[in-house]
């Protein structure tokens, strides 16, 4: 679900470039472009720790609530240009200023911010590496032995052998697919535009007038999670148990949790999104779930646990895990058989005539090579990368991390890996190339690839479901990196950042990643106990759905409670139709379809944050009509400001929880009857 | 406290004055005015009377919740021109206007509106009148058997037999204190502005747009109000309860109480009223009464009822009463000394020259006629009430009010009354005089002075409370309605609207306001069973107010505890003081010297009203700050907005409770502690 908000940023792309007139690079010809090495700088990257950190949090708390990330690249353009800008002015004023900031710099900046909180995800905290936990494998019934629960050094050490690898792998490759190709990988090109934008003087302006707004919005989504904490001191107390719509509602899931982060994400997702997903949770909670229900005692024993797979838990997981699977592998095929055509069709034109790019194949005038794209080239390809470098590179970690894997999960056997390495470069390329013509990262559907194959492949009794999770876990972090580190040389392209540069950001942003995402998993882990429980706080729903994905891989389909297997076939072929119409119809009419992977995530986890989400969306069609170009502007301010704002509070929130601090009052809600229950017993 | 809006009205009214440069009838010249008879339309009745019911219920809330009534003018000015502005557009889209709405008739609506909510007030159903319950005497330890109930009967014959005198009481007197003294009235000269503003095309159009934000908070307001008594299935329940400063600042009655009514209470009261109120409660609620409960045992017997006036409950309601006693005194000799000193200069100096008006001694100018002040004037003067019909009038009403008052009070002699009613019309001028210069209503200061006389002269052993709080009914609504007709007549004055029209006007909407307030009390009553009852939603504070100013009257100061009456004596010493202060200090100072009787508000029901009218307060403030253009055009319509949808939801939240229907869910607090030991009991 990583890819929701680029939809957003690729409207905003097409705008910037009607704004901005033909020629970026004349606006910017008088300023000259700093060496290489002079873009990385020590500022850069102590920027890009303190930001890594506070994303991290953002990113760890989305994975462990519903696992439904948005794009926060404005967000780490805006607080990146707004510290650096505020550093640079102040070593200005105190005349220390040695060297000004750039926009390769800034592109530094995110780029290495980019690629530590992109661990936060990859690293699976949410998925399949706290799927191998006991507090998640406890809640199944099958392979509640097979865990391997998180502990500091393992989870460092892990990310370090395998994150670098898809660094690697893309990199003799960037000239291919930015320059070769042109690939328009539209979030990169809509980060580059925005931080193009702001090193103009208009653009500082608006810039600084949105920083103004997300620290407002910052601020109070700071103090809102604040003044919440206080009224939750039990289970079910505070604003985040609010039976906004009725207790009725409430059991079925659907109430407004007052939780500022959703509604910043509901504004930042399309549209169609957040329907979708209101959509799911209406079709599930609101009808499925309560059907089922009156089944018990014939589709199910009416005495299992609530937690049991093999009760009405397993239909919401497994149902669940239909639909994602039918969407990931109808976009799997789509992007791959684009992909494919794609590069057939380049290679056989770039034979028969010159390299005509393929993503401007439509205009006719874009043989003739413009003033911006002359200068582009030339930067871009100014500052070599050796291909012996990266081929030794990957070889070299490929080692390592063979050799070192098996160590960490016995159940990995080190051919697993081999083989592992052998198909992941291809794979990476086709990640990064298909992400570069759809904006689509299919990484986790890579990941679940590995979990059925490798799991099928170790077998059950060799421990298949943890080998099949620290596989997926191989895998997305290859082509998960690789997609983004293409993103990153496309906006180095646009910003004439050099792409050694890029690649040095990247090595350092992901090693800051590798230590700065298992510490803030780690604090979240010790603070919260219930991490993982259903119906908690931090539920970390696809840490459910990957490890019972596994199973499922191992074990086939003998783990599904009655009629569950023919639920989910239905669902499966309901997601890959829906697919197949909303290709099928017209773009007008294509985005009415719902979106399958998001109607998914309430099946399991509930529809609370759908509401939330709805919200956000719903200010933001409000706003949109009252002043649409105010919307456009600050939209995206706001909403990160307020997923920011309430993301860094779960810092010291988990401080607090770690230190001992119990908040002092619970904000409770009784039925009238068990409130004059409650009442008497209190009187007594 | 009737007259907290009136500072603000003020300082609009000097601005529109200069907004409107200096001719404001040439505005109007081509607009004929109508006669006095077609001022008075079925229509401006027929919204009257719905806009009536409104602000009954409106001011009926305020009554019993806090008493602190802010002017309504506006809202009132605002909603009468809506109204009757859609119901003549829809008339002349559909061809069937036979006369234009003029501004005549408009102050015609506005008139009868004031005339019948301003029942609300002087009826007594947060003071006196309700003070006379056994509701609110069984609180109390003295005189318990003293009591009356309401009954919709006996309260709407006392109230058609005493709200009529004060008109034909100030009638004979109209020319004498707007033509010839030109008293300022500074509340109807401002919503004369307002109206004569509506009536001009600019003005129509800002009108429109205040009425749309006014619509928009109302409909939140009310919302808002629907939403929270979703939550209050107990005592003790919902967003009322929210201990949002803490369980600790609860205790002590610190808390944000979510009430719209009171954040748009504080928005139209002064700033010094919200700090006065604010510094009341931090005094009282968290110095005083923590200190006085510290000598429990010593200063009063530990083992009370908490409701008792011999214990805390005493010092709360003794020290509250001295500082309004204290406050009020010193206004009326202040008020009184004034409008003798301008009475005695006026003969003097109409003797000695012309009709050199005092209001306007210092403008030098002011002795040439304008052209608005000769329109005003002849028309003012064309339509005549005979002296002999206004004489009459009062003496057939005294008449029969003295024969039938001592049917529905037996404590209540006809000589008491007989006495009242001699000196009735000197009190009724001066208060209409009084009112005309500082805008200030003794009403219920008279009203306080006819409880300690009459009382006194009945005596204990013949029901001197009831006897006092009926004196004081009789009283008050004599001088209240003398002020109030004045009010009107400046504002008919102003809008070039006939005094006979004026006069019909209120004498209907007396009429109205008779059957109306008495009804909607009957609904709260009858729906809320504790209303008057300490803590609770409606504790009705002046209601034991009053009745211990009554018992104080008779029994003298045996009732008080310990120490309480030093107390007492230094907080109405200190009232006095603070008052000569502020009147001595030059007018940039004095505007921080707080108000004595907003402070006594919040000793005896808590603060929590503060912190709301501090929001408002503050809320107003950063808005002027923002933006002063706007929050000066539209603050008033947004608290407007906030009072009347959550004054209005009182209607069907007290059918709910008369049908029996209760809400559904408890939001309730608990500590830690309480909150764990009641999950163990839901458990079990």
């Amino acid at each position: 679900m990583d890819h929701n908000g680029r939809d957003d940023d690729r409207k905003k792309e097409d705008k910037k470039e009607e704004e901005n007139g033909l020629s970026v690079e004349r606006v910017f010809e008088n300023q000259e472009v700093p060496s290489w090495r002079n873009q990385l700088t020590l500022r850069a990257f102590v920027v890009s720790f303190v930001l890594s950190i506070l994303f991290s949090f953002i990113v760890m708390k989305l994975n462990l609530t519903t696992g439904i990330i948005p794009s926060l690249n404005v967000s780490a353009g805006l607080l990146g240009f707004f510290f650096t800008k505020t550093w640079t002015k102040f070593l200005e004023s105190s005349g220390h200023l040695k060297q000004p900031f750039t926009r390769q710099e800034n592109t530094v900046i995110q780029t290495c911010v980019v690629a530590s909180s992109g661990i936060a995800f990859s690293g699976g905290f949410g998925s399949y590496l706290f799927g191998m936990s006991e507090a998640v494998a406890k809640q199944s019934t099958e392979h509640t032995d097979a865990f391997k629960n998180p502990s500091l050094s393992w989870m460092i050490g892990f990310l370090f052998v395998v994150s670098f690898l898809g660094l690697f792998s893309v990199v003799p490759l960037r000239k291919v697919m930015i320059v070769d190709f042109k690939l328009t990988y539209p979030s990169g090109t809509a980060t580059a535009h925005l931080i193009n934008s702001f090193h103009t003087p208009a653009g500082a302006k608006l810039a600084k007038k949105q920083v103004k707004v997300l620290g407002k919005f910052f601020s109070f989504s700071f103090l809102w999670g604040v003044f919440q904490w206080f009224y939750t001191a039990g289970d079910g107390c505070g604003f985040a148990s609010f039976p906004s719509l009725g207790l009725k509602a409430y059991e079925n899931s659907f109430f407004f949790d007052f939780s500022a982060t959703y509604v910043g994400v509901g504004m930042i997702c399309p549209y169609i999104i957040n329907v979708s997903v209101l959509l799911g949770g209406i079709l599930s909670w609101g009808l499925m779930w309560p059907l089922i229900d009156t089944k018990k005692g014939d589709w199910y024993p009416a005495d299992l646990k609530a937690s049991s797979l093999h009760g009405l838990q397993g239909y919401k997981v497994f149902i669940a895990i239909a639909l994602i699977l039918g969407d990931g592998l109808y976009n799997f095929f789509k992007v791959l058989s684009r992909t494919l055509a794609a590069l057939f069709f380049q290679l056989r034109v770039r034979n028969a005539t010159s390299n005509l790019p393929i993503a401007d194949r439509s205009s006719p005038e874009s043989s003739k090579i413009s003033y911006d794209e002359q200068q582009r080239t030339r930067l871009f390809l100014k500052d070599q990368i050796p291909t012996w470098f990266s081929i030794a590179g990957y070889v070299a970690i490929a080692a390592i991390s063979s050799a070192t894997l098996p160590h960490i999960f016995h159940e990995l056997k080190w051919y697993y890996i081999l083989v592992i390495y052998i198909f992941a470069p291809a794979l990476a390329f086709c990640n990064a190339y298909g992400c570069g013509l759809t904006d689509w990262s299919l990484a986790s559907t890579y990941g679940k690839l590995a979990i059925f194959v490798i799991g099928a492949w170790a077998g059950a009794s060799h421990g298949g479901v943890l080998a099949g999770l620290a596989a997926c876990g191989v895998m997305m972090n290859i082509v998960s990196t690789a997609s983004d580190l293409s993103q990153d040389f496309k906006t180095g392209y646009l910003t004439l950042s050099s792409p050694r540069s890029m690649f040095v950001s990247q090595l350092i942003g992901t090693a800051m990643g590798c230590i700065i995402s298992p510490s803030v998993f780690w604090l979240f882990f010790k603070a919260f106990k219930d991490l993982g429980t259903t119906g908690s706080r931090y539920p970390a729903p696809y840490a459910t759905v990957y490890r019972n994905m596994a199973i499922l891989g191992v074990e086939g389909f003998s783990a599904l409670p009655k009629n569950c297997l023919y639920l989910c076939y239905g669902f499966f072929g309901a997601a890959i139709l829906i697919n197949l119409i909303k290709d099928a119809l017209d773009k007008k009419w294509a985005r009415f379809i719902p979106n399958p992977m998001a109607m998914a995530i309430p099946f399991y986890i509930g529809s609370y944050f759908a509401i939330d989400m709805c919200l956000g969306s719903l200010i933001l069609f409000i706003w949109e009509k009252i002043d649409k170009v105010k919307a456009d502007a600050f939209g995206p301010a706001v909403a990160s400001g307020l997923i920011c704002g309430d993301g860094i509070w779960t810092l010291p929130s988990s401080i607090l929880a770690l230190a001992g601090v119990k908040p002092p009052i619970c904000m409770k809600f009784l039925s009238r009857g068990t409130n004059s229950k409650v009442d008497a017993f209190l009187r007594s």
